[in-house]
């Protein structure tokens, strides 16, 4: 490809093709952790300011790449601009998490729902994707992003987070076929954003299904899996996206994984309740892996944090197709220098076991 | 046994003996969506007193049993009892969960600990054992509980509730040597404190692992599960305990069945998370099941809620062995009426499957 950035490394391992080491990234890199980012935040005055801002998201966007020798970049969005496109009205309140002034709670609401046009209506996004991949200038690739139709259709339904959902579920169970309407728009609605992002220079995608794991096996199979399977086919077979590989990460959906590799994504996200080599023998060759070291690991010793690292890598195996990542966010909370310490046990242990096979 | 309680369909179906139909109790069956348990709490005063006054607790055992056809009881009482008979001063916030005055954060804190003896210092839960076994005359068995060592841990160095519970994972991770020592002396305690529930008259009991789940695997098995075969082992010894059906119940832990199966438990609780058909297969003849089905699809309506409670039904089979319950505990927020109809589709459809086989 004539546009492979510098360091293909993470590119390359998305399409199990051998890699000098293990690439790493970090989910939320771009995030509270970071000083840096604290200050554009404090400059922006709100988050939504900072995402909606090309200049400030694409300024967060480039600032972990800056001080961690990290093999990715992701753009600096939130998973919910889909709905708020859709004329949800997206907000935030401090310590509360995301929320929408207007959640859909009549039949009618949601089958007025239309797919937004995202080179018009999230063209602030579109635009951060352009900005960040000129200034990162080819040092490493860039991903674009979306929450998944499941996971979007929990917030649209409820209006906010909650621990269970209950509202969109009890509509799954009483009203399928609106459900199913709600989630065919939504996986639309995630095509043509994703699409838009590559137009615009993403070189990769990822597809945040977070409260996917929140299902009974059948209803996960049946309101998540299936349109992360339609979106995974139809970047397939849209040939400017057909050759960008796709993250597909179901969180708490251990049990998912063959369903999911057979969706026709180029990798799987874990998180950090499966053993990273039992994952890897039961998709076989299938599709890469990204993960799965636990988040709170960040918050041990760093000997603790290179031994628990190097038995990501170990049980992976020496390999080709693994992604190094957390298997959730990073959290605030963490001692900054431990965040270099887990990149360089990546990259210096991914060597090892390269050498040693 | 002379003290066979009337119904006894839940301790046959625990050891895996036939019964006319599945028996079904719910998790947190004794709690905030029934209107009588609302009315005893606001008479108490505080979730402490009702939790500590063996009259009110044996009340609000015997009040789910009274209006709905369960099959078992569950003695009233908090997960968390141990470290606040330990002196870590269990307090509770509205609307914030438990909390300690005094949580556990030095190598000296930790060492200190030793094991309450529940005759005395949990007198107030071996009372209400007591009178609720009297009250209930024999008309459905009456478990008693405890939460699971690494759970207690969990609430008594993070102090209080928590998404990850980070500070006893960097604990575990730094310190194991005094990770486990804590785990033990919880082991111990737990073992002491069921048996006295048993000596008080409980007639099965369980185990709440609520939090195991949040560990990557090989830390689920060397800082839960390992204590929950001690658990089970010491009970087994006891002659006491031996004949005493014990539930273990690890939410989010569907990965470890073989290995929680193999502990010497009669019962594994499962979340919803999991298919109960496949859980069956995969734990053969060892152990007998008690779930799974969503919580949040009592917010559904009747007709769906029967299908569901069916499905789950279907899932298991006509095999002996299937404790019908929530996959986690009931939320307040519900029709009463869906209660019902749950613990009658569980009834009838139990008894339908029987006569089909």
């Amino acid at each position: 490809m004539a546009d492979r950035p510098n360091n293909d490394r993470f590119l390359r391992a998305l399409q199990r093709q051998p890699t000098d080491t293990t690439p790493v990234w970090i989910m939320r890199q771009a995030g509270r952790y970071l000083p840096e980012y604290r200050a554009t935040r404090k400059r922006a005055g709100s988050f939504l300011t900072l995402a909606k801002t090309p200049e400030l998201a694409c300024e967060v966007t480039l600032q972990p790449v800056e001080r961690f020798d990290l093999d990715a970049a992701i753009v600096f969005s939130d998973i919910l601009t889909i709905p708020d496109a859709m004329g949800l009205g997206l907000y935030f309140v401090e310590g509360e998490g995301p929320k929408f002034r207007n959640p859909l709670r009549t039949a009618e609401a949601i089958k007025a729902l239309a797919v937004p046009d995202p080179e018009s209506e999230l063209r602030y996004v579109t635009d951060a994707v352009r900005l960040a991949r000129h200034e990162l200038d080819g040092k490493v690739p860039l991903i674009g992003f979306s929450g998944s139709p499941w996971t979007l259709a929990c917030y649209m339904v409820e209006g906010q987070g909650s621990r269970d959902f209950a509202r969109l579920k009890a509509l799954s169970l009483d009203q399928p076929a609106l459900t199913h309407h709600l989630l065919d728009v939504n996986a639309r609605a995630v095509i043509a954003y994703l699409t838009a992002q590559v137009a615009a220079g993403a070189q990769a995608l990822m597809v945040f299904d977070t409260w996917g794991g929140l299902l009974a096996p059948s209803a996960f199979r049946e309101f998540s899996q299936r349109y992360l399977q339609q979106i995974a086919k139809a970047l397939q077979h849209n040939p400017l996206t057909a050759n960008i590989p796709l993250i597909l990460f179901s969180k708490g959906a251990g049990a998912h994984l063959e369903g999911l590799a057979d969706s026709g994504c180029a990798a799987l996200g874990l998180d950090w309740t499966i053993d990273i080599g039992d994952a890897r023998r039961r998709v076989g060759e299938r599709v890469a892996l990204q993960g799965n070291l636990d988040p709170a690991t960040l918050q041990a010793s760093p000997t603790a944090l290179r031994q628990e690292v190097t038995a990501v890598i170990d049980a992976f195996g020496p390999h080709p197709g693994h992604v190094f990542n957390l298997g959730h966010g990073i959290t605030p909370n963490i001692d900054l220098e431990n965040v270099a310490v887990l990149v360089d046990a990546v990259h210096s242990h991914g060597r090892h076991i390269r050498q040693l096979d």
